[in-house]
């Protein structure tokens, strides 16, 4: 009953068996080898278009540099208050762009309120050096609450950024969660939208390590390459990035794995329903599900080995959590079993 | 016949199966998992006291967060002149640590003269804001061009910064390589001799991706946990790095494969002798050899499948070169058969 | 009616004279002169101790680098979501800290509210590395809006800092404002109530250039030595700075100046208080006169020859802004005369 | 006889006028006061064409910005080894310009050579992300040891600089002391060579505190302007430099400073060269003036009075140190005079 995070789960067997399968053999490092090639080729056809794609170690690296690509001096950024990049990044995206500033836009429930954005982003007077300028808008898809930006509200987001003459970054580290419960395409949810840049993320659906930055405007590809670099990102073994990629995708596999999380989420929230000693929150749209429990019955589900954490309130949730209660998150992976979150829901019920 | 690099091969079938064997389970992320805390202990083991272990992506992230553990205003690094952190990393070494500035110092084949670092150094006077002021020192083991510092020239370096007052980092990329031929011990090639810190490579010695900071100076572990983080270097499923490192260690399969990879480079260099064709420029100490070849009889060498670079003349070579020839680089691994070696051989001699 | 800004009037006389006075003859540079090291001292007596103090170019760069002093990997400074560090430095602070953030901390009128900077340090646990972790305070005194924190208030505020190990910064760009205003000494509203480094302002009390960073936590002035000269804020003829300083403290010139300047904004606030056509938006402390006013009525004064900027409604301003009124603010200073007061008057009466 | 450096002296009775009578009366602030737009037209008619102006607190911001504003990641500057920005600005152009590295390329007597920066320069493959690329060329004129670039040796290098698609960067802090001493314009002396950014210094020539950077490139100012603000360069009463600068022009004193310092280095030269116990190490070219002397003879000139400093013995200076000798520097300026040098030149005689 390990629910604490998605990323508390190894590797997923498929992911396993792609990069046991690439170990052998030579081949050109630095990304430059026939499977990073073919691999990059797979993203172009995933996206319906040209794309560029840089492999990076972590999201945060992919966070941090898609936003960095589109550095100015006195650039803010504009994110929802309770995303990763403002949270729980340690501050990396101003460290990489050299200070530029992230800006909390406030929205219920892990989403930026679009009005909220233009309101925030339109008392910038770009020519006022004093203020600084815009220069991103952060939308993570699905959010750190397990909520899904539509994709009309995508497109208003990034209608708003292109007025404002500002890209439009997606942190995708639960893309795959996302696309599957919008029962979209990767081309609709980012660019089609008018997504410029995509923090593309495979480890928390099941691989080890695979994240990739995937771009849209190429003209920007060239100082990318050098960003990475110097970003101490570019992996000399690439190809056990690609490997991990070119077994995600295949067969339609990394689909397979959100739908099973979110599937394990959805079978998580309504055995939370059904219980007396804990009430859903709001209702998961991916594999991120949010209980108000008693701290005490927590506390006894804790003890019976049920791993989760709890958290703070989000902005616009406007529940009620009680003195002797807390909000708690529980997440599911490819890696969980109806029978774990069956035995939950015993617990739970109980 | 790939000689072009070290990290053109793919992983060790240990360090596969090692892999693979981490992959089922959950497990906490973070660096905090039963198997990071017990690879952290083997570390303390092979370094025969506590040290503080990190986790990176890239040798480049292990150098330039090293540096940074002891960045300063105004700070400057020594390194040999055609040192990686200097020639190799694209500034990631002053990006990370904002601008604190690389010193070249010379050394005949990639080694510091302890003369010259004593003369660049004892230039700074630590008071005058302008000059900036000594950071580091930081020396290769073994070096870019295939030579080790013996125990005591690391020690004499070594007393030179402590002089200063400023750390000696160690850039262990081909950490294994060096201490099989030295026929020495971790402690000894390192805080023995006055190390503080260390870049530890596992990638080019048979892992995927697996690069450590070890860190001797305990008090700075909390400030470096930060850095690292604030970098984008702290892997989520940070075991699977734990997984490489412990079969990395197994049985002593680290020392093997370094043994293997010199005893390679040892046999291609004796296959360089012997021929009519090529000139040794130096004798190799590690797991890299260099000859002067003329270009014609190069390029057929790599017509009938070699892979190998030209590489610019290194500070300190006195041996000729014609008008006609190139020095070129050969680089061997764990991935090296000794058949290969002798079919390069044959063609050579010929 | 030069209403617009107390950094639109130029030098005070004595502060003129002071400077050509100083003029002549040879003296050691970057700040080692005799006149200097009195100025130095002169700081000595006027803060009851001795401090450390580095004149620098902009008020801009006395707040960077006081943040910076105190910079860590993942370090946050809170100070108000309306204070000149976070809305007029075009991220100066980020950019010279490499990135550490600024968090933006609500309270009416300008001011810090002490429950809210409790709950938004509070939040933070220094020993998790994702969030980043409490850096430095920053308050503004007198502040952005002419409002002053009384010493109680500043005592309240540096506890909650001390609590969470972290130093207390005030920006002190109309520092003379607030001191003259609360009738207290500069000891007393510094480091007696628990300030640890203070941008101390000239410029916007009558001197052409004069900056300074006051430094109580004399153990960080040698690495702040290094910080401003590669900020580049190491004026090679530092004497024009101390110049302007010795004439400014001489005979208490900086206090007569700056009571003027309240003075003045008393007056003209008694004024908007008469007239039929404007509203005392809240009452002026210091310099900074804020009121409500009809757009037409406004563009009118403008039209008569008075210049002042409207303004964006504070956090905690409580009072009604009509649809065809906006929030005005008038600033006064040394070189504003009671003749120009008394004209706005009779102009705003009418 | 004060000989230390040029900016021991204070400023000239013309600039404190001029200073003194712009001190009155209201102007808006932050550079764009009559006064301020005043000096930028005379800025154009000196260059003979549109320049971007802007003013800074020290030569070293100007340095330093003027690479920001060509910066690039991974980027490279070359600059003479002795450079002002290699030497004696604590890292300030790598820490503005968030790590980008100064490349030290050797010439005789503080001058790059052409010959070592085609081939430093052309060893970087500006599409290898690894080796970092070209990103700028920076020469000083008059250099650090009192020597010229001439008209045609600027064109050369700036020839260099195109090549390799970077911009050339001209180090004025001695501008008018080189421009006289050449006899031409400014307008030869940079954009008609291939100078695309100047620091232009007028502090060391009778300013108290008067830097700029000319910008030839005008596509560029935007950025440059958000780049000074967020480097803390922005003055807020900026006239107080616009009036230094307005008097400097005016009838051309700047030029009759420079020629004086020039003139009085000669001056000095001569007297060295008479004497038995001093050499002169070469012929100085502006207002530098560089000597052999015996420690025992320096030190009996400094206890009569004479303040200069030693330096060392810059690359390509081939004549004779003695044991007992050291090279010292002699620096003129407009408020050295004849009676001075005189006196120094009895001393020395004798």
């Amino acid at each position: 009953m390990f629910f604490a995070s998605d990323n508390w789960a190894g590797a997923h067997p498929n992911i396993v068996a792609g990069l046991s399968a690439a170990a052998g053999g030579f081949a050109t490092a630095y990304g430059d080898s026939a499977l990073d090639q073919a691999v990059y080729q797979r993203f172009n056809e995933i996206f319906e278009r040209e794309v560029a794609v840089f492999f990076v170690a972590t999201g945060t690296a992919a966070n941090s540099l898609s936003l960095t690509t589109f550095s100015k001096p006195g650039g803010i950024s504009f994110a929802h208050r309770e995303s990763h990049v403002i949270e729980d990044e340690c501050g990396a995206p101003e460290y990489f762009s050299g200070g530029a500033r992230l800006h909390a836009v406030d929205g219920a429930l892990g989403k930026i309120d679009a009005h909220n954005l233009e309101r925030t982003i339109g008392r910038f007077a770009p020519e006022i050096v004093h203020w600084g300028r815009p220069m991103a808008v952060s939308i993570t898809q699905s959010t750190e609450v397990g909520t899904i930006y539509g994709l009309n509200e995508i497109e208003t987001i990034a209608a708003i950024a292109k007025r404002h003459s500002v890209p439009l970054h997606m942190d995708g580290a639960r893309f795959a969660n996302a696309l599957v419960a919008l029962d979209t395409t990767p081309a609709e949810m980012t660019w089609k939208r008018g997504v410029d840049i995509l923090s593309f993320g495979g480890t928390k659906n099941g691989c080890w390590c695979a994240e990739a930055i995937v771009l849209f405007d190429l003209d920007r590809a060239k100082e990318l390459a050098f960003l990475r670099k110097r970003a101490a990102q570019l992996f000399s073994k690439s190809r056990f990035v690609a490997a991990q990629f070119e077994a995600y995708f295949k067969d339609g596999q990394w689909l397979d794995t959100a739908r099973h999380a979110n599937t394990m989420a959805a079978r998580l929230a309504a055995a939370i329903e059904d219980s007396a000693h804990a009430k859903l929150a709001w209702l998961p749209q991916a594999n991120e599900v949010f209980a108000v429990i008693k701290k005490t019955e927590a506390a006894k589900l804790q003890a019976a080995g049920a791993a989760f954490y709890d958290w703070h309130k989000p902005h616009g949730f406007d529940g009620h959590i009680g003195e002797d209660e807390l909000l708690y998150r529980f997440v599911t992976s490819f890696a969980t079993s109806a029978e774990e979150v069956d035995r939950f829901g015993q617990l739970i019920a109980g």
